[in-house]
């Protein structure tokens, strides 16, 4: 079994690569375990050292055509494709965001069909996919009206997924993963980074930035639990499928105010006074414009799985990160 | 009041560019009539003979870069956009729909935005885009599934036209256009071709095959309606649209039984009698894939309007193309 994740430098990315490698083996179309016995990355940023003998990495750029050939060429039986510019940049450089958002996928995908190979193909989308005009609990067959740049080139490599699927090129599946927290490490441009940094930064003695209102309501995903749901999205059976290769995921509705309240429970009302509140109408308009409730029905019959509580994702963060109890 | 349109030489093009000249006038955006005083056609195929000195004919293909950017130069007020590739083609050929219905739009909108000018952008879509497990009655927030590279085409291309138009590079809107029927002329390679020849031909003591069961039902609407409608997405103000630039057009929910009881009333059972049934179960299953029963609310709303009955759309094609009453 030979595996490949584009975005492999990045933080999703790399605790794929741990969890993967840590585990050893995926399963096969036929349903048995197949051993992983290569692990190719590839970033267009640098990678940390490599210490599995399994692990090649390579750097370079997917929007590149011929990056993405040489990368297809590889013939992983399993493509994660992660790299993507994130919702914050993508908004503020359209150019970039639909050359690496729309461009790095169309390449992939490209290459992949004209090279003739069928690999299963795990696109992580995002619920910045909806926007607009939303009923109040979103639906598997609810319309995606993104209301952000990246919103739109995320529904536009679905829909591509989808078509390559169908006519048999790449063996495709889509989980629009909900917003991640906690993630590890620096802020970054994602228009939710927020979401992490409120949590992340008091654990660790660090005041943190909170733009929105308490009560502006998110639905949230721990990244091991979104790790544990894109292996399980390669591990379906193509037929699991049937004619859509999308599923939004399971995540957890929370406001900002409960997750405060967890912190709290957790860590203490010390972590808590370390949260500033700056206000910042552009980030609330637009995580605003993502819904936060939804009946995630075809992805439990499909078998992913939520969170079980806010209070779990942040003692999950500590456990990862911090090397806390 | 300058006005483009892509697919010029089309038969959609060709009826509209028709009625916008005897109209004569465009609603500005400051809601009074300008009166039109170039027409600018572009196609890849050669135009019939020009007869009215406000019109300019381009014969050229806006998949090329380049001749995007030479038609956005022109600066027209109002871009029509209806070239493409139709369905049954779209299927048969994947490079070439890609190409023409995802890739001439990519370029029309990159061509405005890199211009720096912002036309009113009229994008005609297609039922086409929606497939797969569907409600009852599709309604203005179901979700696009596509099962044909034509519907996953024309749905990338309606949420690319969204989002130029959020970022203002255009003003967008985008007109779900149901099947046309009658269409003039010769079959042609659309998947739903056979809707208009099993009036078309018989109506001129010819045979015509139906490919279909008589239980199959459409959504369809009169190229007369189309047209209209095409016109009023041009003229309403841009705050109509809200965050939303697409609509799915008012249709008539009619089954092929039910068009051809239309035939027998307006032309007799002779002319029914030419009907032969030579089922083609992919031309079933695609067409078959397309809903026949929409809600469609928001277009009532914003003014659009359906044919009022099947009779009336045949007396309307042998009215316009027959010339007989």
């Amino acid at each position: 079994m030979h595996i490949a994740i584009t975005g492999g430098s990045g933080f999703l990315g790399q605790k794929l690569a741990k969890a993967l490698l840590e585990r050893g083996y995926l399963v096969d179309p036929e349903g048995s375990d197949a051993m992983l016995e290569q692990l190719t990355l590839i970033d267009a940023v640098k990678f940390p050292r490599r210490t599995d003998r399994r692990v090649r990495t390579i750097t370079g750029d997917i929007c590149d055509p011929l990056i993405a050939r040489t990368f297809a060429s590889e013939r992983a039986d399993v493509i994660f494709h992660l790299a993507a510019v994130v919702s914050g940049e993508a908004e503020q450089n359209f150019e970039l965001g639909m050359r690496v958002n729309l461009g790095g996928i169309q390449n992939l995908l490209e290459a992949c069909r004209q090279a003739g190979y069928v690999p299963r193909f795990v696109f992580a989308s995002s619920v910045a996919v909806f926007g607009g005009e939303l009923p109040a609990v979103v639906q598997d067959n609810t319309a995606t009206i993104p209301q952000s740049s990246y919103g739109v080139q995320k529904a536009l490599g679905e829909l591509l997924v989808n078509d390559y699927s169908r006519r048999g090129f790449v063996n495709g599946r889509v989980v629009r993963l909900p917003t991640i927290v906690v993630r590890p490490g620096q802020p970054n441009r994602a228009t939710s980074t927020f979401a992490s940094s409120i949590i992340r930064e008091p654990l660790q003695g660090q005041t943190a930035l909170c733009p929105v209102s308490p009560e502006l309501r998110l639905w949230v995903m721990s990244p091991r639990r979104a790790v544990q749901n894109l292996i399980h999205a390669a591990e379906l059976p193509a037929d699991a499928w049937g004619d859509n290769r999308i599923v939004s995921l399971p995540g957890l509705t929370v406001s900002v105010q409960q997750m405060i309240e967890s912190l709290a429970r957790v860590a203490g009302a010390e972590a808590v006074s370390l949260i500033k509140w700056q206000p910042d109408p552009s980030i609330e308009n637009i995580v605003g414009s993502w819904p936060a409730r939804f009946n995630p029905e075809r992805a439990v019959t499909l078998g992913f799985e939520a969170d079980n509580s806010f209070d779990e994702i942040v003692r999950a963060f500590m456990e990862d990160e911090l090397q806390k109890q």
